[in-house]
Formats: C-alpha cells, structure tokens, sequence
C-alpha cells in the first residue's frame, strides 16, 4: 500500500550570480513555495535539502540551519547530494518517505551558491562529481567529457554543430519568458556557432552557466493535499539510474544508461508511455545532453533526435516541448537546486503562472535530471490535478 | 505494513590516520561489510553513502564512483550528509527504504577522509557544520561549543573535572581491546587533567581525535536475513530529531533536545525502556557529551549521570556498558562513518567478535550518533536474531 504523494506549493529564488548567502537563499525560495503551498511551517514534518558545495559558503548541516530559521528547530532534515542530480534523487528520496507513509508533508528543498568561487575553481570543484581517478584528475573536465559525446554523436548519426546551436537557441527563447531565468537573453544559431571553443565541438552557448539559486516544493500526501483545496500535482512516475561513473567505461557514449532505467521505471509505474507526455523539463548542461535526453527518453528514436530539433518539434509549439522553463542552459544550473526547480517549473505550468511560455493544454509532464555525465539520474512525471 | 529490517552483515577499516584515497577506504569497508553478509554484489538494489568532506580527496558524487568499483555500475546510489551524524541519518534513510519495501537489499556505507588536511583546516572545516552564522562565524568552533556545555553542566550538576576524565579513560579501556581503533593507548586520569587545556574546562583527552575510516553494513529485509541462514541483527526501534541549530537558543545546554525526541521514538517503536538495553554506543566527541547523551537515553535520571560514572555503572563491566567499541574518544571518529561504525560494533557484538571488549549475555544494543552540538541525530535499537 503506497499513498499519492503531491506537489502542493513550489518556490524558487531567480538564478544567477546571487549576493546573498548560501542560508538567505534557501531560505527566500523554502519561503516562496510555503506561501503557495498556503501551509505554515509547523505543517512541514521533515526537510530534504539536496546541495553539493555548501562548503564553500561556509555552510554544511544545512537543515538544522533552515529549519531553525523557519521557526521549526525540532524537525528533522538532511542533505542528498548527488552532484548535478542532487534535486531529483533528493526529490525522489522526500517522494519515497512520503509514498511509504513516514510523513504527511515535507519540504524538498535544493540550493547551491557557487560564482563566488569564480570559474576556474567552480570547474575544478564540479570536476570533483566526475570519478576523480580515471576523469577529473586528468584533467576530463565536464566540458571535455561531454564534448567527447558531442564528437562521438555527430560521427555517428545524422547531426551537424547547428543543429547542438538550435537546441541553444531554442532554450534561449524559453528563457526569455522566464523572470528567474540567469540568462534572459535571445540568440541565433550564428551567436552559437561564432562564440568561442570550449571543449570542441562544444562552443560557449553550447554549455549552461554556473548559477546560484534555490527552489523548494512541498511533497504531501493526497488527503493532505485534497483538504487544503488547493490545486496540485500528482506524483505519477518515479525511477532512478546509475551508469558506470566514468564515461570511458561505457559501450555507448551516444546514450547515458542510467536516463533509460530512469525512464523506463517512471513510465512503467505512471502506466504511460513516451507520447502520452505534453512536455518535459530535461538535464541540458550542454546542448548535446538535451540531444541525446530526448532521445533516451523515448520521445524520439536513436539518432532521429537532431531531425526532431530540425523540425522544431521541441520548440514551445512542437509537439513536445522540451525545457519551456529555458532549461540549464538559459534558465540556469545551481547544481544542487536543478532537479527541484523543474518540479516548480512543472507547478508553474499546471497552475498557470508560466505566463508566455505556458505549454497549452498541458496536463502530463516529465523532469530528467541528472548528476556528473549521467552517472546518477532521476526521472519524475506528474499529472495535473484540480 | 513494514518489513522488518536486518543487518545482515558489517564491516570496518581501521580507523586513524590513512594513506588510502577516500574511494579505496569505502571500498575495503564495502568488501568487508559484503563478505560479512555473505552476499555479491549484484545481491545490492541500492548504495546508501554517508559523509561530509569528499571534497577535501576530490571525490563528491561517490556512489556511482563506489557502485562501479564493486562492478555494479546500474545500481543506484546517494550521499547523506547531516554533519557528525551523518552515518545514522544515513542509516535510517536505509532502514526506511527496506522498511517500506522499495528495496530487499541495500549498502550502508560511512566514510571520511579528513586527516590529510590537518589540524587547523579540519577544524575550520568541522565548523562549517555548526551554524556558521552565529557560531563558527563567530570563532565559536566545536571545542568552544562543547566546553560551555561542560561549564554550564559542571556550574549546574554535583559533577567534576575528574568525573569527564573518568569517561575518557573508561573508552579507551574499552578501545583498547578493539583492534581497528584509532588510539589503542591506555590512559589515566592524571592524563586527562593534566592534558593541554582545549576549551576549559575540556582538555585535549576530553576530546576524540579526527579520523579518517569507513564502516558499512549490509541492511535488507527479513526475509532476505532468513534464507541466509546466517546470524543477525533486527531493527527494532529507530528515531530521528532535531535541535536549534545554535546553541545559544537552547533554553538548556545540559541537555541536547535531539536526543531525546529521537530515542523516545525509538523506544516506543520498540515498545522497551531504557532499562531493557544490555549496552550502547553513544555519541562522546567529547567527554561531556557522553554524560549528557547517557541521561537523554534515559539511562540515569537527569542530573546524576556522573555519580553513575563515578560507580562504574558504565564500563564494560557496569550494568548498562556504554561504548564497549572505544567510543569516538578511542575508536575514532571519522565523521561520516562513525554513526555506521556504531552498528558494526553491534554486529561484532551479537555475532561473537568482539573478543575481549565483549558484552557478556548482551541481546538489546542501542546506537546514538549526532550532528554538530547534536543539531541532529539519530538513534537505533537493534535485537541480536539466532
């Protein structure tokens, strides 16, 4: 016996390079998602944080910290982290106690505070969610690792480098209608192909920036949920994945294995298949991730998925739209707070507050989120409830 | 409905200054914990993985890295953190997921590797899990934090000096006899108090060492136990809580609240008292804390704690043994093990390998393990199953 578990209120700070610290961060967006949830925190019975360089704020044991904060110092929190995946496995953890029946209402609640580090340390610091010994310490950085499955894909399938900028540009155009986005700024594809290398065949545009921020939903169970009279999302679909850590010791680097598990588990127990999503938030950090996720996700077959962007059936008005929030890539990355901010995305699209980038008639969406290059992966979809 | 919970088997490093990568160290444990059970493997559904400073070796996002080291790279892991509590949090994120069904076998596994960056950095870096902003921020650092709990206790309780000194030499009586110790060193209560003061009135044998180590074990449910047709433990009874984060908005620093709301609940869920547990292993980061968690166990009335100190009612001997292992005073304390080592001491107990720090005719053991000045913590009850 499983109980329905709930979204009931979600909350995000903007994303970008943010003054305030780690804690008055998560703090703003905890607050934000309390509010929509229109509970007061004595509600919340538990808080799953999911954060990765908390240390470099000067902050870990964060939940004693935001809790005590919000006045609940007595009840019990912890952090997930699970690098660029943390949100969603974090998320899939606050989902897991509640459909188990260990609590009523929680908040899930992710944050990352990072630019202050600057670049080149923020680079060496992500290297660390690579596997260090075979990767990072050789100097595989995550825009050389996923540059190598940017090569790999377009040597193998019919892709060309405009086509990785179309997914850029596309994104970019979400983004715009997006308040909190970090990049609110529109492009074309010879912005892309123009800007510089980064990690060849990967340039700028093709890599999401590094952002602070924070988003936070509040998970309860359908009683919880249906007294409140609120609208909400259901929890349909939840399945995590693993892949072999480091890149080099995977058969296929044109697939990340742990999105197909992921994938397969959700859709299995929603009872759905790829076509009955409407559309899907997904883990760009570069745009040949976004390429190679809409393929592992079924909702176009192995190496068609550079046609489908072709075609623009990605965009807002495609027949799947993927990353109307602006995704990583224009939306923002604050590591540890990505995977939970496709589920406010999600939130804001079914109770329309996603103004002009409002997916229309949406009732079923799906969020992909995933950690280093896909070693760790969580897959979430959600129904429209009223 | 709940499956019962199992520790199927358990393993430890020794713990101390180690020359291994952090992902070496997990892996001995996680070998050891896996030949203990005697299992593969590819018997694990899932990797729980506890720790705090990855970072400081390189290596965050561990369980894919860990996972694909045991050569089961689809198996899907996460990292808890929840300070020097992180390994029982851990545990009961576990022991939930066995509980509620959604796995018949998990890794457990704590680890840390802390040493290498000294004294100093490690002590800035543990601070980092106080509440930065009123505390560590503030030069308030653990030492500091806990030798105001020992003030005000000593200012408040018939207690001394000598009573705190008595329950360092006591653990490292006992960890004298656990040969994966960290500081395998008898000692004296001169020792002690004529130590180099740290934060009076504590001194530098009132406090456990930094540690590097890890401890796993092997959870799954009671079917999964029986068909080993090995040895076990049950989980009886598991509690979490939470205090204000910073110590000074504790009404009262004698007494830390997380503590007792946690093993309220687990007491309850175990329908047992204090006086059904044959012995513990509790949280000592330093001597003052093991007085003040023997009475919030409810093993002595408030305030007459270090009268039971006095009567040797808890040494290996006494008739409620409290840290038979050594304790985090004498085993060590590598802190994102250390709420796992607990149980493998457990393990070691009730399977007949504890050698000559052995609880004699012990059945009930209780574990006691918490973050920051106990800011969270957990607690478990464990039955030895024939």
């Amino acid at each position: 016996m499983r109980e329905k578990v709930c979204v009931l209120g979600a909350g995000s700070t903007k994303y970008g390079k943010l003054n305030e610290s780690i804690v008055e961060i998560a703090l703003n967006a905890s607050k934000d998602a309390i509010d929509s949830a229109g509970i007061t925190p004595r509600d919340i019975k538990a808080g799953y944080i999911s954060n990765v360089f908390g240390v470099t704020d000067k902050q870990v044991h964060m939940a004693p910290v935001i809790m005590s904060n919000l006045g609940i110092p007595d009840v019990p929190g912890l952090t997930i982290e699970s690098a660029c995946g943390s949100g969603s496995i974090m998320f899939r953890e606050a989902y897991a106690n509640i459909a188990a029946g260990f609590y009523d209402c929680v908040i899930a609640l992710g944050v990352e505070k990072i630019t202050h580090t600057g670049t080149v340390e923020s680079t060496t610091l992500f290297s660390y969610c690579s596997d260090f010994f075979y990767e990072g310490g050789n100097g595989a950085s995550f825009p050389g690792l996923f540059g190598s499955m940017a090569r790999a894909y377009l040597a193998t399938y019919k892709s060309s480098e405009e086509d990785l900028a179309k997914i850029a540009v596309k994104n970019h155009e979400n983004g715009f209608f997006n308040p909190k986005a970090h990049i609110k700024k529109k492009i074309t594809i010879d912005d892309v192909l123009n800007s510089p290398v980064v990690a060849s065949p990967l340039k700028l545009y093709d890599c999401c920036p590094f952002s602070d921020g924070a988003s936070a939903v509040i998970l309860c169970n359908e009683e919880f949920a249906k007294k409140s009279g609120k609208p909400y999302l259901e929890v349909i679909g939840s399945g995590r994945g693993a892949s072999p850590a480091a890149v080099q010791s995977r058969k296929d680097i044109t697939t990340i294995p742990s999105t197909i598990d992921a994938a397969q588990q959700a859709y299995k127990m929603a009872n759905l298949s790829p076509k009955d999503i409407d559309f899907a938030e997904v883990h760009d950090c570069f745009t040949i991730a976004e390429l190679i996720d809409i393929e592992d996700l079924g909702f176009f077959p192995k190496g068609s998925g550079a046609q489908a962007v072709r075609e623009g059936r990605t965009t807002l008005r495609g027949d799947i739209p993927i990353n109307p929030s602006g995704g990583l890539k224009s939306k923002g990355h604050p590591i540890g707070a990505t995977g939970v901010g496709q589920v406010v995305e999600v939130f804001e699209q079914f109770t329309n507050k996603a103004g002009e980038r409002t997916v229309k008639d949406a009732k079923i969406a799906l969020t992909h989120n995933f950690g280093a290059t896909g070693a760790s992966a969580a897959v979430h979809i959600f129904k429209k409830m009223e």
